[in-house]
């Protein structure tokens, strides 16, 4: 890690790594900072995965090392600012989630949806943007990886996916990413599940990827499979060269 | 005008204007500020529709005031960075320009094409972007339109078309502005002419409206029929009751 640049929207961890890959992480965070506090949320609550994704953090850090990758990571909770959603989106402030209400978040004035979109949306995706750009002008040709974990039970019903690989407007390397999961590894790998673009969950490929015609992919991660620090480094090194095969095999056939 | 930010790379006039609309003009400026200084170019050819679209922030201004709009214009000339381009393409600063060759923009290095990608690229669209999510988190619904001008006589060809109407993946906008120009003017109004995204001309639209999902399209008016303030303001007289009608028509049919 060459340097780092921390705020309450975005931590970037190696700005000035020579690699292609740039690795996300929209739900790094169950942070609550002021002036938001827990908006009513119990301990709990905030622990749950409504608040973040448990373990996304660590398995995007073990990817990034691997993959000499720069890391763009949040700073809060999502509840407060889901940065994979719109400012227009329902989504980005949710009102509930799963089966939790949250307070905080019941009728928000516009000029409160304005405060948390400069404070979190706009810096975050201007941060990402710019390590994005930073590769692009330097001829590295960028991948953009996002990093997130989704919950074993949800709404009552078990989920037997382990790894989800989601794509948005240009599938080719998730298509390649799940092959080579599937060929290497004994995981339940799905393309597109279990959300897919139709939930609105490809805010930050459509955003930042498709624009610039960059190879990029959604994975999704079961948290118990990576609840601890020894689990998110193993998973990294499973992954780091299934998506290395995985690039290398689409530029093959491009 | 509310409020002003200036720099050498945007500037933003309106930032607190309450109506919907966001007018963009990438190519406003033909300044040459340090450290790029002129490129080796004569004073003839930096006054010359190359190193900018001459008009357009007139006309663009012209349209703000009338749409109530914000409006987000560029500082320098694009013949150091071309904000319609992204920064990996070879006409973000390019070597040659119609028939001229642009001395400062031979062989450039990587390190400076990250120079001028950060300086100019990343802040204009970072400013641009903010606004956009702004008018999206009041519940301003915001329609986006790039403001452009083109010369009358190209590698030796004179051009017949006064108004071009181009779009990108979303043409509903452009089909209705193009639609009203024709049945309310005389001009001689055309789709995708004389550029269209194939020619790489729409990254603005592509990279700002695309993936927010709102209304937007590309103008480009024969400069020649917006040489002075007057036919400026004129034009922006014509053309602002033309876009407000296109998109009171394309939301009557969503």
């Amino acid at each position: 890690m060459t340097d780092q640049i921390t705020d309450i929207a975005v931590s970037i961890e190696g700005p000035d790594s020579s690699g292609r890959f740039v690795v996300v992480c929209e739900h790094a965070s169950n942070a609550f900072p002021a002036p938001w506090g827990d908006l009513g949320l119990s301990a709990a609550q905030r622990e749950a995965h409504i608040a973040w994704d448990p373990g996304a953090l660590g398995l995007a850090r073990g990817l990034a090392a691997r993959l000499n990758a720069v890391l763009v990571h949040a700073n809060s909770s999502r509840l407060i600012y889901d940065l994979n959603r719109p400012p227009h989106s329902a989504g980005a402030m949710p009102a509930r989630s799963e089966i939790h209400d949250i307070p905080g978040n019941r009728n928000i004035a516009p000029s409160e949806r304005l405060t948390r979109t400069e404070a979190l949306y706009v810096p975050f995706h201007a941060a990402l943007r710019a390590q994005i750009a930073r590769k692009l002008a330097l001829g590295h040709a960028p991948v953009m990886i996002t990093v997130h974990s989704f919950t074993p039970v949800f709404n009552g019903k078990a989920r037997a996916v382990e790894l989800g690989v989601i794509h948005d407007a240009d599938p080719a390397l998730a298509l390649a990413f799940h092959a080579e999961a599937c060929a290497a590894t004994q995981m339940d790998a799905r393309l597109n599940e279990p959300y897919s673009a139709a939930d609105e969950v490809t805010h930050t490929l459509a955003l930042q990827a498709t624009p610039m015609g960059i190879p990029n992919v959604m994975i999704e991660l079961r948290n118990d499979l990576i609840a601890t620090p020894a689990q998110q480094d193993a998973m990294a090194e499973r992954l780091a060269p299934l998506l290395l095969a995985a690039v290398a095999k689409i530029e093959e056939t491009r």
